[in-house]
């Protein structure tokens, strides 16, 4: 499989940051995990609140874990909010699953990992996300 | 008890895998549990991403702790979503009640462990599973 | 990174047992994760007792987190034992640091994930590992 | 309280690593975490091992929650083991009472929080840490 460096994790980390100062956003948090949900790099704006780690964290963890961006497992929770729970007791409580999860691969497709993105609204945190990973010439799948 | 040995297990799982990819199925993953909820074998297909044994396990556990197959513990589910909620509590959070838990038994209804398979939807889950049992010439409880 | 295939761990499981086997051990299990410590492929043998799933696993996860194969985790907890506690308060009590679990790497050093094996004696449980890692082409770090 | 800054938590991790790169140090993971315990900014070097970050935070969480550097913890885990071991249950064993843990102050001698350092022996992470904090010109307890 291919893989996620920490050179490019920290590129994505900072062009989503100053993704997220363009539009004005809430200060965000945001980290990068490798295909296998571990994590490669983190930081939290200035301003975010003290929980932000646990929930970027979540967000990027269901994603490389089941395969889908948090849109996709949002949906999925809301038809069927038991399986998400069940879900949740299966991973440990460790899965958010709302927008702002978002899958990385590579040109070619293959998976590289999960950004997880949180402070803003989900919706502004996935787009966010998607700037900075697409700077980072990677292909984001929100 | 009757046992579901190694070689059975292999059987089915191949033959799951097999009933998955002629009908373009998602790639899949398949365990086998004993009557007392062990694991004999599991396999993850290529491409099925990274944690499909414990969404697998989750499905299979249940099925075997509860000696109800997946379909049931989802429409308990629905009708009492605290009941389930607390099963999980006793169970560590293990149970994942959704189709493609499926009951194993030999030809005279004795129970001798259980399937979990997950990748696709939870129907066509549940259906490849019960090809891959049948082809070892043991029953499907779905 | 490179990949531990469905293939791949087939076969270094087959021909750990067929180790195990050929050197009289007592029956074995074989677990076999990638890179990320997740599940690819699992078999447990007609005879091995109940819970050898969670000894087999913990063997190669505590591998594949540290990045150090069982024998070296072993004489870190015997040189510190408060640490392996921590560690493993750290990782949930998901490691078992003993011989059996080993490192995977591909012929250029790359490391694809690790093997649990357990049954026998620890040393023994290494040893046909290593066989079936061998007979796999690929490089075992025991 | 006065405030471990994003760009200060940047500027302690870049210089640890560098630290680490001097002394020809395996690859190392660093972690900042703020006076309450809750992360600030993480880095894992390429070719550290999956587990990195449980780790490197369990050094730091400890390190901020008791107030004292990993090597009184470690000295207090050697002196009175039941006591670690009843902490780790308190604190839900995220705890990892070993040097690498590492207390931040100001000049004035204020706590700002705390640095994790893992990857090479646990002296070796200390001192690489050590000079991380003093390259950000704050103050090092470890």
């Amino acid at each position: 499989m291919a893989t996620l460096t920490l050179s490019r994790a920290r590129t994505i980390i900072r062009k989503t940051l100053e993704a997220g100062r363009e539009r004005d956003l809430q200060p965000l948090a945001v980290v990068v995990l490798d295909a296998g949900g571990h994590v490669v790099a983190f930081e939290r704006s200035d301003g975010a609140s003290a929980g932000r780690f646990a929930i970027a964290h979540g967000k990027a963890y269901g994603a490389v874990m089941m395969g889908l961006p948090g849109s996709d497992l949002q949906a999925r929770a809301a038809a069927n909010p038991a399986f998400m729970g069940a879900l949740n007791g299966a991973f440990g409580g460790a899965i958010v699953p709302v927008p702002g999860g978002i899958l990385v691969r590579d040109a070619r497709g293959r998976l590289l990992g999960a950004v997880g993105v949180t402070g803003d609204t989900s919706d502004n945190d996935a787009q966010a996300g998607q700037a900075g990973i697409e700077a980072a010439r990677l292909v984001a799948e929100i």
